[in-house]
């Protein structure tokens, strides 16, 4: 009787006194297996109150130097879905309550496959690509506003152009999307990139809301495509509202104790990581420097810190429905603290996937940071990482199509590449691709030439790991970072802005040209989606001689031959030495010139061809 | 009574009859760990006889397709050093005796220690190093005659020569040596290399004798300088003895089955001995290809090659006191039957050194080889190689003398090859050089700049590892492999040749130039020679800023700073940076300029200067 009063009477004060500014996470569901939640509470001197639940465990409430924050961690085990409450009272004001929701979770939610090998991923910026809501290119309450006469500037895309255009991705062959981040980035310049969050709860209102991200989410699943999104655990951004008002001193990196004067810029040397000859303040410099001005770099040594990451991230898998994290600079980061998030995520999720950004030039050191890797061993390391980027292929991709065939030029550096395959655990989880929004374009490098953008896209569609595509890469778009900034290599694509000159969304809307790079993408594709022997096929693959290389993906019930021929004249290949390969097959379809061939003893290739012929 | 009356005919027979033309090993050692001696028995049609022996236990007799020759295994264990007997009975002709001698061992022999860290190696060309005997540069039993006009002729080098310098080289700071090999080459040109050996248990005539050999390692011993052997087990000349008349079709690699065309050369992908993508076509076609023309490669999947090879081996360091080999290209031999080789000396000389050439340029590959690597446990390898070249440090010495400083470019190529160092099991076993008899040399890339020849060498005598100097370096001598062929890389060393215009092993004989180089040479080996902690010492570096690379050895005892300045400027640096390093001295000394330096809160760094300063 008593207790109804009190709670009427609270709910009443708890509208009127506004005590609690922020509560995070919002809210979390039955049945977790993280279920020891940890609630920041967030509220002018909100440390003078003491916590109290009648239908609720408390662990634990802890105070922090800022008197503005509560860490609230509730026990969820075992309890029902539903709303509880939390009451807080300060032994001077009115007490007061506030409601806290255990949602139910989707069916299976726990064991949703994240993407893999069989997948074809596309990588966009949302606010390059298509803006289908021009009312949200600027809102009242973020402060860069739209302009797209500057490179560097937002140019107004946003979540519903992903939704409008979902049918061309899926036409296009692609299964899985990988959006750079969608979450709040309030820098008052160069917001665009969004790598500078201000709210990790919260999608960024110029791309939409959190409703429109899991509309996008649904709309992919009826299509059986999957969504991955971009995670970023480094850094925040300098105007994220806990940045602006610290809960403690160590939240982030400031450089040194008692040094105050905030950024100092990471030596961005990685290989500190592992380096048992490196000093501490070099391996702190890369680990404790900030990306960037805007970036400040966060301490996950700090467990309230990391935790406060492992629940967000839990929560968007959770709330969206994702398929998969790319994590931005993951080698950046405290290495077992980034380790302790993977896991937990993966914990929760043991079938999901994440991808983490080791952009290094060595493939023992990305090896290092993938799970159960021989290498991360020796140093009793395992980040528990199931996905690394094949950077290294991205290196060799990027310069052996415009030289002179030599010992370790041309083909060799990708089959070089492919040597070392063995220094990873899992190969079939290596990202493999052409080009990313860090990067110069590859129709760029390559100078526009179809026939090597031909042969680039067999090879990523062909060889072993998940394939990711660039948005735009498909068309031919082109973009030079090194005099034109990034901006330059993330040029919005044409027919997303109403009233664009064209609109290459649509066979009709493409030049000619653009149709070119267009069709030979989406047959690669869409062969590529049904042919299980490019997923997990195994991989052999000989020495390229004379700039031409051959191998092969084979199962038990399927084979294929892919020939690429790296100079500009046709040659004529012997097949008697890929008889391992061809493993007695008398004929083949080539996929791409979609013609029969009959094996016989020579075979021959075009100049700049690509073959990707099915085995009979 | 008969017995004696049979023996002394056999006696008068063997010799009258010379039935046996070959024997080997010649003679074994009591008290081996390797005491099941397979002697192989070559002789016109000895396969038709039988051996038995009445002192020797023969545990087998294996006859093989070519009639010439008999594989007689004897039991040598627990026998005494002396002289025993085989008896041969082919039941047509006379039957005949052969004597077998079991040698004394030297004392501690099984416990010699090979060559480390503490030791500094000087790598020379017997041929071109000093004609210490010109009786010997041209013999009526060896087919290439003495030429000096040519650059790839033989010039009359040989062993006397070396023992005649060793006061120079002693002098100089070195504490062993490897000679590249000087096993009988009998081919008609190109042959001073002495890469294909004729004769696995002679030394060839023109270098001297076995005797000699010994004589140059027990001078050696007196001066507490090592001998390491220039091993090759690849392949063997095409002009010995064995290949000349084969004792069965596998004991060399044709290259398939039914395929008697012999040559057929290396695809040199070193590579496919690991990666799991490689056709079986190119595995082989790298290990058992030829290495060049005149190299047969050796099957050592056949075990009487292997065990011919470990036998001579053992022979070797046995008969000459050898502190250590050098194995020619370690990384094309069949893996697991060198590893077996490697394994079975290490088993004799427990504290012997191998190291082997992996000419490879990824810490990763390269680690795949050397003893108890987790890389190579990764496919299940272990070659039990204690030492390997750390070619990737090569390979940046190469080319960061000649760059303006970039991300990854200048001392950044030397800093980035050391934080690999965790990828291998121990770093003290890592050879560390400039060139060698097969790569430009070093004065030659840097155009003869004596303070980049400085750094260069204070980089190879500072860091971990066995440093090694290739002959001539130390004078400045230049040569162009690229425009001039090896031979060039290879010249004589000036005051080897009696009539010589110079002597360069002189200080009176050297050009100031000359001199410039040596005493700074001498100078910094002689300093490294007593200096424990750049042994053994615990390496620490740091980033290079501005090209500037600054590094530490250290161990409970003592401190060395090293810092060298890659560019043209003089340099300022601060040196609170380095307070992890410099552990609280507050003074040094530094050895190359004599002087003592006060630390205060900076130091400068001269223009492409080299500072190795004693810590106090």
């Amino acid at each position: 009787m008593n207790y109804y009063i009190t709670f009427l009477i609270v709910c009443i004060s708890s509208t009127v006194f506004a005590q609690i500014d922020r509560l995070e996470p919002p809210f979390w569901w039955a049945g977790m297996e993280h279920n020891e939640v940890q609630l920041v509470c967030y509220g002018n001197n909100i440390a003078a109150y003491e916590v109290a639940s009648e239908d609720l465990k408390i662990l634990e409430v802890k105070k922090v130097e800022n008197p503005n924050y509560l860490f609230i961690t509730i026990d969820s085990k075992d309890k029902a879905a539903g709303t509880y409450s939390l009451y807080f009272d300060n032994g001077k004001n009115q007490p007061f309550r506030r409601n806290y929701e255990l949602k139910t979770r989707t069916a299976n939610s726990a064991q949703r496959e994240g993407f893999d090998s069989s997948d074809v991923i596309y990588l966009l910026m949302p606010d390059r690509f298509a803006n289908g809501d021009s009312s949200n290119d600027s809102t009242s309450n973020t402060v860069e506003k739209v302009d797209r006469s500057k490179n560097g500037g937002r140019h107004g895309g946003d979540i519903t152009g992903i939704i409008n255009n979902l049918d061309y991705l899926e036409d296009l062959g692609v299964t899985a999307l990988w959006s750079t981040p969608l979450l709040e980035d309030n820098e008052p310049t160069y917001s665009y990139h969004t790598y500078a969050q201000s709210d990790y709860y919260k999608i960024d209102p110029r791309f939409g809301s959190n409703e429109d991200y899991k509309e996008l989410a649904d709309n992919m699943h009826k299509r059986d495509m999957k969504l991955i999104m971009d995670y970023v655990t480094n850094h925040w951004g300098s105007k994220h509202w806990m940045i602006q008002d610290l809960p403690m001193e160590d939240w982030i990196h400031y450089w040194e104790d008692g040094d105050r004067s905030g950024f100092k810029r990471s030596n961005y040397r990685m290989t500190t990581q592992f380096d048992g000859n490196a000093s501490a303040i070099d391996a702190q410099g890369c680990m404790d420097g900030w990306f960037d001005t805007t970036m400040p770099d966060m301490n996950q040594a700090n467990p309230l810190v990391l935790n406060y990451m492992v629940q967000n991230a839990i929560w968007w898998i959770e709330y969206a429905g994702l398929d998969g994290f790319r994590v931005d600079t993951y080698s950046y980061n405290n290495k077992e603290a980034i380790a302790t998030w993977t896991k937990a995520i993966m914990n929760e999720y043991p079938n999901f996937n994440i991808m983490g950004e080791i952009w290094m030039h060595d493939q023992a050191q990305i090896s290092y940071w993938q799970k159960d890797s021989k290498i991360g061993a020796i140093d009793n390391f395992n980040s528990g990482l199931p996905t690394v980027m094949d950077f290294t292929l991205h290196d060799a991709i990027s310069a052996m199509f415009n030289e002179d065939p030599a010992w370790d030029k041309g083909f060799i550096r990708a089959y070089d590449n492919f040597t070392n395959d063995f220094l990873y655990p899992d190969t079939n989880n290596l990202l493999v691709f052409a080009g990313n929004h860090d990067t110069n374009r590859i129709n760029e490098i390559y100078k526009s030439d179809l026939d090597t953008y031909k042969q680039i896209m067999t090879l990523i569609f062909t060889v072993r790991g998940i394939p990711q595509i660039y948005y735009g890469d498909e068309i031919g778009m082109t973009g030079n970072k090194e005099t034109l900034g990034d901006g330059d290599i993330r040029r919005d694509f044409p027919g997303g802005w109403s009233g664009d000159a064209q609109n290459a969304f649509t066979q009709q809307g493409r030049t000619e040209s653009q149709n070119a790079y267009h069709n030979f993408t989406k047959k690669l594709l869409n062969w590529r989606k049904e042919k299980e022997v490019m997923h997990t096929g195994e991989f052999l693959h000989y020495i390229p001689f004379d700039d031409v290389y051959v191998y092969f993906r084979y199962n038990d019930a399927e084979r294929v031959m892919v020939v690429l021929n790296n100079t500009s004249e046709e040659k004529t290949i012997a097949l008697d030495r890929f008889s391992e390969g061809l493993n007695g097959a008398t004929s083949g379809y080539n996929i791409i010139s979609e013609t029969k061939i009959t094996f016989s003893e020579t075979m021959t290739v075009p100049a700049k061809g690509s073959m990707i012929i099915e085995l009979k």
